[in-house]
């Protein structure tokens, strides 16, 4: 049976044009007749008219995340939006926090017919209310139910990060953690960086300061960097972090004890962020596919929303970006 | 006749909490106890029952912006849907980027009774799409039609940089600018730089690099830096631009080209961005109020939901604030 994309192969244009065609947004003359042409030829007919017959459809997805404010989660929804749109779909921000009953209240949504579908970055303990057959994807974490998750290689980046350290000349290597510590693909980036450490016969430590949401764990991060700082040295010269905020955090803290980045210490981020979120990257980092984690879990929502099936865990590759807190070499 | 101000005041309790009441949503039996009661004391019931019987009401809000990759759209964003979520509405976001068929595409919502109102943040030429008794807020830009607009005092945002960079010790100064030309608020940041110079008696030049949407604008300015740059020194030692997104870029190339900030020159950002939208301050900065206008923008924009009167311009006031690329005095 011909897919959307098959239409969109076979009519020389985006898959984004064919969903709005076939929505009635508006393409040009040209690209219209290009793909009515091609939905005729393939037989889409069959999925086109099923669509139609779903009537109760809101073409409405929630996207939950826990803020904006962190430049990443921005970012996600950035491309999110931009994709669903691409495809005729509206798109409700919730930004849950630490609000268990906010997010709840958009899972309601979906039972209520007010939206098709959920995207989710959820560090809530919130599975208790969701159904099974929800049409639902979420980013990085696991949820006990079989919820379609989606997320990028963390293990690999833990990896790449310990081999670029190395590369600049680091033998003493660190790992810090925050975050929340429920199950999730991102806890996956110490288990790499430990393995990598590991094989490579390096010495190394690691630290989880655990919830990052409240301002305390900067202190304790000073504190720990203090107490592992001898004869005007830090026993470390090597720090990877488990995001580009707390690598960020670590950079001002070494700054105030004037350790010089990469010079005396080569830091490496995880996320790739970039200035204003589109010039150059902030530090030396891991970064995550952010416009193909949006790409894929608008892709596979809307196939659930059809039920279609999808695969349960989608993992996409991340690379090195090189951001000045790495030695080049 | 009460207000929901009064009845917050009545029952102790925030304005969020009454709507939540007044919208069905769950809060503590205590909390409700106190508005329903204060509800009945007040006589509330009139406005409470007149708005039940607007039984199109969507409860959402469309709002729109350029985009979140923009730290300070994504602190707008933030507050605002949080502020919607308090008073029961939901929150479409729509990304307009310079498409005006996707703003008008949400402007036709409101027509079709799919959102109750919108806010939004336009730099496209979609005005000729609107209806004059859509409820809608605008912040910073002026409409000919007579939407409502929310914004924060550019002028003396300007008036206040030319102020800290005088104390500083500069005598030199720089207006730099990019954006849209379109008539708005925010053209008034280099109005009160002026002003300010002009009373001051002070040297100054203004540059104004248009739309920074495409990115020649950074070569540009490079290229006008270094022009103006004689016998190993800048010809201007205090420098304001009209965002802190553009000061980050001026601040990168004033480092390639050897310049310290802010002993060589001060630098003064306009926004008010942190490291990670919640850390330290990324530059010295004209501080937007961006709670502010985002509650502002929600309050008006239901109460014009409602029918009620509201001022045509909001003008919230700005602050300085040090992120050491000025000198401390």
């Amino acid at each position: 049976m011909a897919t959307i994309k098959d239409v969109a192969n076979d009519a020389g244009v985006a898959v984004g044009t064919v969903s709005k065609v076939l929505n009635g947004l508006h393409v040009s003359e040209e690209n219209k007749k290009k793909v009515e042409a091609s939905v005729a030829k393939l037989g889409y007919q069959m999925n086109y008219y099923a669509r139609g017959l779903r009537t109760n459809d809101t073409y409405t997805i929630a996207v939950i995340v826990p803020d904006i404010l962190n430049p990443f989660f921005a970012c996600l929804v950035f491309y999110i939006e931009k994709e669903l749109y691409q495809r005729g779909y509206k798109m409700f921000l919730c930004q849950s926090q630490k609000d268990v009953e906010k997010e709840v209240y958009y899972f309601k949504q979906v039972y209520q017919n007010r939206v098709d579908g959920i995207i989710g970055v959820t560090y809530n303990e919130s599975e208790p209310f969701l159904s099974k057959d929800i049409p639902m994807v979420i980013i990085d974490r696991h949820f006990k139910t079989d919820i379609c998750c989606v997320s990028s290689d963390n293990f690999h980046g833990g990896e790449l990060a310990v081999e670029h350290l190395l590369a600049g000349g680091s033998s003493r290597l660190l790992f810090i953690r925050t975050g929340s510590k429920l199950e999730s693909e991102t806890l996956k980036r110490g288990q790499g960086f430990e393995q990598a450490c590991l094989r490579q016969k390096v010495a190394y430590d690691m630290v989880d300061f655990g919830d990052d949401s409240d301002s305390y764990w900067e202190a304790e991060i000073f504190a720990y960097l203090k107490r592992h700082f001898q004869n005007g040295r830090l026993m470390f010269d090597g720090i990877y972090t488990s995001t580009d905020g707390l690598a960020l955090a670590v950079l001002e803290l070494l700054r105030q004890m004037d350790i010089q980045v990469p010079r005396d210490v080569q830091l490496v981020g995880h996320d790739g962020l970039r200035r204003m979120n589109r010039g150059a990257y902030m530090l030396s980092s891991i970064a995550q596919p952010v416009e193909e984690m949006a790409v894929a879990s608008v892709e596979n929502v809307i196939q659930l929303i059809h039920k279609e099936q999808v695969d349960h865990l989608t993992i996409l590759p991340v690379t090195f970006v090189y951001g000045g807190t790495t030695r080049k070499v």
